[in-house]
């Protein structure tokens, strides 16, 4: 069986999910496409040579008779429109990182898959499909640390460009590691501080960087992270995990080990595109692969609906100084972990 | 367009490749599949849920009209056969390594690939497809350590089984490295050289191991390579570029740091299946992406026949002790790299 | 000239002291001993096979004629009485850390050297004298990261015995860093919080470990340090500063890297003592020899005050919770920064 | 006991020398010192500081009356006569290596040595004191890789000057690895082979550049080693032994990691004065300690000699283009491995 795919949204993200389904991945063809920007959707039906409808909107798309299951890559404004309108037609639906842009609209979701009685969402939080992040999960489940103790973090990009503002590094930047750990540590968070070190010169000056945020999770696990967002020397995501009986640090990148102008050194990547390239498609496929078995393994929901919750709450700490209490209903046994 | 393939020899590899393409890669499928043993043909199909015709001979499967092109992933004394008859039937042919047997057979398929005007056939040297290969190939190529002058390269398994004797640590082993740095290094071999250093005691007592190999380029290049099966740690493939202004190595495969029971570590990976997986896949893709467009990129019939001949070459140092020259016709424009 | 010591305490430093004075290092001798166990003197110098005299008390090594210079390596309560014995006596004096066990004490030290007119007191805090943290000082100071913005550290221990108890971690083990990392940064603290993290089972249960330490400086270096005595894995010292431009490691120790046993592994040491061995040469030697020149050099009264009151504020800080001001008088001119 | 010594040769190494055992070392005194530049003798011992004798000759410092040991770092050519002089007149003598430049010269010192009755002899060898190569020898005694079956070597320079010539590259640059492996694998060489490379295009037009050394050891260990003194990057020293079980490989210097301009990166040295610093001061406090106790334990006058012999063989495989036996007289008992 082929799983045929809508597409709404055509930009960035979008255009690449289309290229590696249609390209390298397996079991899946793109049927159906929009874009507010209808001639985008054109062109990109064109450039990347593929059979697919142009519809007018997204509600087009998801109704489309042939597609059974939507990826959502538009602006996150839109993203909780067209979550609920695909959890209504009972359609699987990928809906990139966030899920929606408010914690409340994120209850809805969640209310509504509920109410629908079978998972149907998955938010596109690819690190949990990252090489690097499977293999230190596999360490610490088996025990080869003993158990979690504490989780010591750095998220650096060399620049960002002058849309990125106010508390872009809590709610874009640090949301995948607020997901990811969540997921590494199988445990949640209770509470969040942030600490305003001394700022580098070298970021914009309206900018606050770096960012040092602490999480405390329900086990009392306590996780450290800096997040610096003009670090100038590299794309570097960093995660070490301290356990009772070792430590255990997320793989750096494959990379050339070079002896050269008195050093001995290896590439850093610049470009965070290139960081967790292999992990969109192994999450895609992945969630082909269970969605063609009518199952869903990915980060649900309920997972959207927590990092937004966290994200919140690390503003909130970060305006006031204070630490933050992380309050989440119960977790609902629908969204019982496996 | 899906490109439709036939398989002749389901066994390990064979299996694998039907999996990969079935399950993993884009833009072809398996159509027909034929062993000597029939029975597990039939058993393959079924249990890789395939849609495909289990023929009773190869030549059937090169033969049936609804296949576009073949995979030969049968032993390798068959290999000549049905190299011989895909090109026969004008049929782009995959021939998992070797190409054949002897220098002389592959000799025979240069010729008919030659006469039949088109390159058809590429062998599965699938090194060339390794992530960390290609980034060390980069790093030459773009000239970060000048123009090469030697290599310095490992090849170790943790052991080896019974069936693994005489002179295989040159013909199956090493074959791997002499094909994948001539592609490297953009060179040719013109001469080998075999030193037996001191035995191990934990190797079968009727296997010399190790081996050092020594090769030299038309450039004048020096190889260096340690042969040793029986190297009890792992699976483990070195290779050091020094050019003349540094040096560069194949990275290492991607592993979780850790600090535990008194060792600063990484894993050194045991089962070689696991050490080229994805450039398995890379391999396969781009064979079928290629062969789609009509094209041929990879190891070709040439590449197979000059890894025979240096191999052969190899052998003969051994067992004289001396500096052997590896004499090639000239390479056929036919076969200009590209 | 020959530097004339006298040393007070010939329990385990002690000894160690004497040995590498007389056998390693040039400039100095000892002269003179003394033990409240004055059995044990005797046999210390007669192992050590040295020609000192023991006496009966500090003060009489203090006053002996023959003795130009105090090295004081006895238990920590009794420093304070013997380093201003020695400051009345107008002779320079090495004091093992801590320079006196409350800050009040630290305070009249500081107090007499300053009325006394000239700096006579060195704290025995060797990190300053380790290679590793030397090279890390100087990327710094040449400005090849930038400004400092963060410090990442870890003090971890594999055990520790029965002795250690309570607040120790804060007050003998993370000293170290209070200290060390005052003199890297060139920076004072001004607070502190301490966070508790997920205890491990394989302590003591009547010790809380590991501790999670907060500093904030002057300047706005924000530093954390994990202080886990029961890791199990060995005894590491890590501190990674983060600066504008990049990040500075603390070298690793020299140590053999080993493919064994499907693990690529550096040895992590396990015995603390071995981790700062040729510290405590470099540190005695410059102290011989600016002694001899009349100079002062190394860590003061005023860095052995420091870091008494910040080991105050991080226990204040554990106990309430809450972040504690760190607050000290104005730098007196006297330990002006060199 | 304070050992007086003199010192023949007051030029770089020697007045490098005379400053280490004034100011670091402990046990031995500089009371002796000439040069045929005598001006430049009598300004060492002033820029020193040290009260010492500036003689004539070296064989009046051999001869003086309160002189107890010898240093001989005078050129080469010199050795012979004053270590044979230091014999005569049944005095210690630590002679700067080589021990002479000729094998029969050598010979000649080895002779008078064992006529006289007891080892008086050690040659500056001082890799033997790294605590890289000590490490390295220890995982190798302790069977951590089971028996040594390959040594895999590179020594590295990033550039010569013009007085760098002919086969320097063997006599002077691998002489060092000629000995200290000798040492490590506590075996002797019977064969030398020498390849020569592609040139790089970097090195003096006359100079050969690189070569690759393939000795062979008595118990049939294999060492290849590539000397390349124009490798621009940096001054690195590596060596892996293989081992049954494992491989070890020689430390890197400490330092700094940084993570900088999109690279990951440690320092590589590029003065070769800096990489064996404290080896120099090893070697001679063990000298004078073991001279003080009236033993011998270092590299000895065999060593020297074994050493002449073997570089010779290198000179004359590489101008033969063939493999040429190493032949040496049997180890005396006198200088039986301790
Ligand atoms: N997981 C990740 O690492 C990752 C990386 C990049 C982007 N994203 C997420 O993917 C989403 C898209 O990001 P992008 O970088 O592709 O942005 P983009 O601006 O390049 O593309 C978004 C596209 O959506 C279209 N669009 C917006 N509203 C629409 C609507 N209502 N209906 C149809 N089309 C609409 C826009 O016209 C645009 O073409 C964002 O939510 C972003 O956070 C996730
Ligand atoms: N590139 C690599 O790294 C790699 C790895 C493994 C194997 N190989 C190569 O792949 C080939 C197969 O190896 P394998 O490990 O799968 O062996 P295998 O024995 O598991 O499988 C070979 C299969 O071919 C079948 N076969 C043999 N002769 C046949 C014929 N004339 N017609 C039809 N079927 C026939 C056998 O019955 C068997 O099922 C070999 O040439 C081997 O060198 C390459
Ligand atoms: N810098 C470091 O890393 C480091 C390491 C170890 C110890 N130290 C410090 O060194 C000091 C000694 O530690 P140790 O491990 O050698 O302890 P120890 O118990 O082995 O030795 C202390 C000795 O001092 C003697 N002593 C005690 N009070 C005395 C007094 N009033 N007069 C004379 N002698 C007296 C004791 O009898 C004992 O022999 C402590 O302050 C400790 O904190 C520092
Ligand atoms: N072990 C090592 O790594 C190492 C390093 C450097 C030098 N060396 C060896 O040390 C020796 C000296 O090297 P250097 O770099 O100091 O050279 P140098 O030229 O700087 O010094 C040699 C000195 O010896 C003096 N001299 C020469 N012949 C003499 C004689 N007959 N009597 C008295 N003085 C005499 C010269 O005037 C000169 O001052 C050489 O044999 C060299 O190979 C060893």
């Amino acid at each position: 069986m082929t799983l045929q795919l809508g597409v709404i949204g055509t930009g960035a993200i979008g255009r690449d999910h289309i290229h590696r389904i249609t390209n390298k991945l397996s079991g899946a063809k793109i049927v159906a496409v929009t874009d507010v920007n209808s001639e985008q959707a054109h062109a990109v039906v064109k450039a990347e040579n593929i059979n697919a409808k142009v519809y007018k909107t997204g509600h087009d798309v998801i109704n489309a008779s042939d597609v059974d299951a939507i990826l959502v890559t538009s602006w996150g404004p839109s993203h909780e429109e067209f979550v609920l309108a695909s959890i209504a037609a009972g359609k699987p639906v990928f809906c990139e990182k966030p899920l929606a842009t408010t914690a409340a609209a994120c209850k809805r979701i969640v209310d509504a898959e509920i109410a629908h009685g079978k998972q149907l969402v998955q938010v596109g939080f690819m690190r949990r499909y990252d090489q690097g992040y499977r293999a230190l999960k596999k360490v610490i489940d088996n025990g080869q640390i003993g158990e979690a103790l504490m989780v010591h973090c750095a998220h650096r990009n060399p620049s960002v460009d002058s849309t990125y503002t106010g508390d872009m590094a809590l709610t874009d930047s640090f949301v995948h590691e607020i997901d990811v750990l969540r997921w590494l540590l199988n445990d949640d968070y209770i509470s969040a501080q942030v600490i305003l070190p001394r700022r580098t010169r070298l970021a914009d000056k309206n900018l606050q960087d770096p960012h040092f945020v602490l999480l405390e999770t329900k086990q009392g696990i306590r996780i450290d992270a800096e997040i610096f967002v003009t670090c100038k020397y590299g794309y570097d995501i960093q995660c070490q995990v301290v356990g009772e009986t070792g430590t255990a640090n997320l793989p750096e990148p494959l990379s050339v080990l070079m002896r050269s102008e008195a050093k001995l050194s290896t590439e850093i990547l610049t470009d965070w595109k290139k960081r967790f390239l292999s992990s969109y498609d192994s999450e895609l496929q992945e969630w082909i692969d269970s969605t063609i078995k009518g199952e869903m393994h990915g980060p649900s929901a309920w997972d959207g609906y927590f990092a937004s919750v966290t994200a919140d709450a690390c503003v909130a700490a970060k305006h006031s100084g204070n630490i933050i209490p992380i309050t989440m209903p119960e977790r609902p046994a629908f969204y019982a972990r496996k």
